[in-house]
């Protein structure tokens, strides 16, 4: 299933080969513009599909994504599972007074955490640690793009299992 | 087809009836709380149905939703027709040096801009200048309410038509 998203992350111009500087200073032999992927309705759709059917069988409540990079990934899988989603806001609006968590969540909820790429899992963690905070149960993260750089081990320390529909050794290999 | 919505954001509890003074200051007999409605799935989905058929035959190349709360808006009712879909920003990221769209989008490309609720129409309007200023085509806004607060005649004078799928005069009749 990860051949059939490496050429639509290809033909979306989502992942570019080459080399890279990245902006912590790495070199990388490759490039991720996951937006365009995430922004075209085809792989989008594709995307969504490969998640749902990694997720089959088990019992979440809500999705949550990350604004702005996984808030399409959250609706797109909502659409397609049925199952709501919440945006979880990075930064309160208004100087402080705003909600962190944007959609109905109730205490006790089985959250399942989208993401679009994972690198050291900064993001992911900080939704994990908000979601916790309000009370919901989250165990599992599901990201597009693991980009292999500690993020796994990162979420596993926090008690939080990571999947990922493609990796970087794939993507390389 | 506004019959339909109606109940819809009823159910989903977008809208509630009663005595309620709003953050201008302002008197109103319903209030909507329309993530309710765009974070659900089952909402959503009829919502991007119904924009769908509103747009039936008109050739658009993109769909644009402003942060946060359109791109939901955006994201649905680009896995429904195919047309891709720009997220625009209120605020530069990282202070002043990100982009103000994500998303690509090409000059001369021809966008509907989608909106959850309009009332003065000010974030529609900032989504309209935007887009024109990345030198894209904008002549429609389509809405999920149009509060009928003097948004329609906003976009107006500057040359953009409004559209809404259910109307204030509706939702109180």
């Amino acid at each position: 299933m990860s051949e059939e998203l490496k050429r639509a992350l290809e033909d979306c111009g989502a992942i570019l080969y080459g080399d890279f500087t990245l902006a912590s200073g790495k070199r990388s032999r490759y490039y991720i513009d996951i937006k365009r992927a995430t922004t075209d309705p085809r792989t989008l759709g594709l995307i969504a599909d490969l998640m749902a059917r990694e997720i089959e069988g088990e019992a979440f409540q809500r999705i949550a994504g990350v604004v702005l990079g996984s808030v399409p990934l959250a609706v797109a899988l909502s659409l397609r599972t049925g199952v709501p989603f919440v945006m979880v806001r990075k930064e309160r609006k208004d100087h402080g007074t705003g909600k962190l968590i944007e959609g109905p969540l109730s205490p006790g909820e089985r959250v399942l955490v989208v993401e679009d790429v994972i690198t050291s899992a900064s993001s992911a963690m900080y939704a994990v640690e908000t979601l916790r905070q309000a009370g919901a149960e989250v165990g599992t993260v599901l990201a597009v793009v693991d980009r292999e750089e500690g993020g796994r081990e990162a979420l596993q320390r926090v008690g939080v299992g990571m999947r990922a529909l493609i990796t970087a050794s794939h993507i390389l290999g």
